[in-house]
């Protein structure tokens, strides 16, 4: 009785998923319910807080073995302070979930963005396990990053470690606007809405191509297109890959990593796209950076997020 | 008599630089001699623990005040074992620097590579002390980096990390090769080589300069010839500080930094370099990563690599 569990939080725009860990990380149980964002936030605090005790009350645990709740949450954070500053998909602005969440459930609440909380999960007991330095991208509808050291996520001065989406590797003259503001960033690129919207472009130009144009094709379209031979997919897949590889040579020159998680719908696509990062990869640094360095699939897909914000209360 | 001292050694080709530096990282005292790199590892390590031995006797301080006694040295280095792989300026392969040491000294002893000591040096009691997330960089023969979190130099997987002098920042079609083997890397335009490569091709090439062709061009002229006025060289020390800053960004967006440290000689070319860096730095980042993020010049000149090796028994 005397182990302890952890649960996380993954917080999202339609629906609330929780979990319940182990000390080594396994997810045990799972509950998942809406977010109602409609109802605002004081409402949503109070399903979050429900949403814990029933899955507690529903699992062989008692409330006394919680060691803490974490939760992941897509949006501009402060995480020291556990402040939701800005987060789109709810509609909130400076929520205190920390403050609120530990008010209704009188345990400690630690919060931090999707991306670190993705990383954390994958470190802790994905495709990371028992490793000291791990650095994981998250290519979904923008690319995530984490940063993780030892177990914990590095944070940086104020929180903003870890933002490898915005590491600009595409040349001034062939770059793009980020969402960020800025031109060329890697999420422009190598997230889903960067393959999308290469595929578009191509269809749109004339170019030669199976894919087609219509409002649902998808980053994962362009893949299968690519393992078919679609000459024009597979030159989007190498440019999205080709262009992580660079940002992945940057990230190594800086933090020396042992490790490289690639997580995220668009890594679902295997092979064709992690042989190709492979080879930019090892062709971008120096060879010191390649040994027993690797690069690897993330392993809890969607379930890394809950495994993450589970752990952030780790001591 | 029972506050604690901190040993640095500067262990260069021609000469050894040895200092004792207090519970602060002040440096107190100094003490130089000859390496004698052609007596062989064997006789520089004697040399190393007599001047070690020699500048605590000649202090106010007793030899059971030392804490330890750590080192500089160019080269390619195992950290956790405290072994000289490589350094061409010793001539050294394969010397178990630490061992030997602590054996002649009954001391603990610990090594670092040159830019990894000086950025612990200047985060220690230099430009970046009292902060927790620092990175420096060093422009000389080549462009070094240093990362220090927390007061500690952050090494990675295999002690490679702070390589920030090989973030590849020159798009493909204008790179040369670096040193490492990589084309484009930040080294090739904003260390002090880069500079003085650039200004002896725009001389060969004829363009209109006040800077003229010979042996001893240095860095300095460069700079000189820019605050002059002279366009070539502005547009050369524009070139250096605009890599740097793009390889900052890359930096910050990776690490967040709340300082960045620029030392090494290059760097006492002052206004005309750091305005640039910054001014480019800012451009290259979304908003957050400058906020309370500032750029500045090294305070410790070339005491840093002293201090920071002395710094590197710090509990």
């Amino acid at each position: 009785m005397s182990e302890k569990i952890y649960i996380g939080v993954d917080l999202g725009g339609t629906s609330v998923k929780v979990g319940i860990c182990d000390e080594q990380g396994s997810l045990l149980q799972t509950y998942e319910g809406p977010t109602g964002v409609e109802d605002g936030p004081a409402a949503v605090l109070d399903r979050i807080a429900q949403y814990v005790k029933q899955i507690v009350s529903d699992s062989a645990y008692q409330w006394e073995q919680v060691a803490g709740v974490g939760a992941g949450i897509a949006g501009f954070l402060d995480i020291a302070t556990g402040t939701v500053l800005f987060a789109p998909n709810l509609r909130w602005e400076n929520v205190a979930v920390k403050q609120e969440l530990e008010t209704r459930l009188q345990l400690p609440v630690a919060i931090d963005n999707d991306a670190n909380v993705a990383a954390l999960g994958e470190a802790w007991s994905g495709a990371g396990a028992g490793l000291q330095h791990i650095v994981a991208f998250t290519l979904g509808t923008g690319v995530g990053g984490g940063i993780i050291i030892d177990g914990r996520i590095y944070q940086g001065f104020r929180g903003m470690a870890g933002e490898l989406g915005h590491i600009k590797v595409v040349p001034d003259l062939e770059a793009i606007q980020c969402g960020c503001g800025q031109l060329g960033c890697v999420e422009t690129v190598s997230s889903a809405t960067g393959i999308v919207r290469m595929a578009k472009d191509a269809v749109q130009r004339g170019e030669a191509t199976s894919l087609s144009l219509n409002e649902s094709i998808s980053a994962k379209d362009v893949f299968d297109a690519a393992k078919d031979g679609d000459e024009v997919a597979v030159r989007i897949v190498k440019r999205a890959a080709y262009y992580l590889g660079k940002a992945m040579a940057a990230v190594a020159v800086v933090l020396n990593p042992q490790r490289f998680v690639i997580g995220g719908g668009v890594s679902r696509a295997g092979d064709i796209l992690f042989n190709e990062i492979r080879k930019v990869y090892a062709q971008n640094v120096p060879d010191v950076f390649t040994q027993g360095v690797d690069i690897v699939p993330a392993k809890l897909g969607n379930d890394a997020g809950i495994v993450g914000a589970a752990g952030l209360n780790l001591k």
